[in-house]
């Protein structure tokens, strides 16, 4: 392969790995709304780890248990949506940085009381859903056998704790969380 | 073009056929929230479908209807929000399969009532949108024409219906829905 | 380079501004709840304004000194959420259009009064956000040595003002706002 053709497939090879990396990202929300352990597993590398609000896991396993839990299995049950934001990814040879931010939103039973909306459409379909979490989501991956897989995931809410701020920031450079 | 030109050309165009449905995707909900109907008419094939919750339209006039309607106008005059978020999709040749979750929003006239923050930002413009809807939502799309259109999309409320589940796990797979 | 060869490098040009493009605005919302001005305002050129609400800021240090503000502290401080969905990008030469809708979303400090779900994981731990606004984003930038930057951000919210539908009609066309 001469150089200019060299330099191209470089440049398209940057743009596959983000795509994939983008893809995988987009992923965890459908499978974990769906309670599909297998697939929300498969995201993760067999040592990888999953840090949200002071509950880790340390491998895929202990993702696809979380997955599996009564706990996720109620939440599922009664309707839960987790919606991740476009990634800004850093893709750097066999390893990568993402950051998004993302909500949680859980069905609620009830819409709230007081609710008054002047059309006819809510009114005859008064469903609503609560948003429970916004996060700032900071992700580590890695090339394993041509797969992109996350080796650290670091979630942290937006309420004020700096931790958050600090996963943005550094999810934005490019870089490794602290 | 040689062997390895030609390679690099699939590649690309893998890229920029993925580029073009998620673009569709994306102009999904600024189509509707600005009640454009031609717009939102012209994501479908003229023979495509849309079924929502029990509501099923079986053509691109249909989906025409739907945003030209006094219900949809409503929606929009008093203020809403269709929010897709990003898309996993896969293509075949001339065909492709996407999955996404999306939120729709309704302005509330009066915030929720016991509303209390500890900032001015809010109180000084105290408005609220309630989320009505979180939804999965399954794509087939062809290429018409050298365009992409939807032949068929389904959406499901993340209720806890199976069905909804069913559509995330297809939409992953690359796999059409049930 | 040959014309094959000139051909294919043009196409993946395209598809590298627009990533480009997707990305700046994919960090819009990390940068301003981390409360990183300097980030934040690198987005924009310069002389680049950014129009929100009748709020209109004329330069990149008004940006800047609109993150580094007291109000805007405060916002961080409580806990905010700036989510910006998948922006739909166009790109022609040096310059580009992008729209997207977003919301804001700030933690409430108390869950919503009457609130009841039959599951134990929000029982134990029952935070809320409030989408505070519902917004019509059109963005147009230009490639500034060598980087993308936004020349003009208009941000409308979607409570019914015909001003927004116009900002996602002009988007989704290309076209600059009016």
């Amino acid at each position: 392969m001469n150089a200019e053709l060299a330099s191209l497939e470089s440049r398209l090879r940057q743009l596959e790995d983000e795509r994939c990396v983008q893809r995988l990202i987009a992923s965890y929300g459908p499978c974990v709304d769906a309670a599909d352990a297998d697939g929300a597993a498969a995201l993760w590398a067999a040592d990888g780890s999953y840090d949200v609000e002071g509950w880790r896991m340390d491998s895929a396993a202990d993702v696809h248990a979380m997955v599996s839990s009564t706990s996720h299995g109620e939440l599922v049950a009664s309707g839960c949506c987790h919606f991740l934001g476009p990634a800004v990814v850093t893709v750097t040879g066999d390893h990568a940085v993402a950051v998004c931010e993302s909500l949680v939103l859980l069905r609620r039973e009830q819409p709230t009381p007081g609710t008054t909306l002047g059309h006819a459409a809510w009114n005859n379909s008064p469903t609503e859903y609560l948003v429970w979490r916004a996060t700032a989501n900071h992700f580590e991956l890695k090339r394993v056998e041509g797969d992109w897989r996350i080796t650290k995931r670091t979630s942290r809410m937006l309420n004020g704790n700096p931790a958050a701020h600090g996963l943005l920031a550094a999810g934005l450079a490019g870089e490794r969380a602290h």
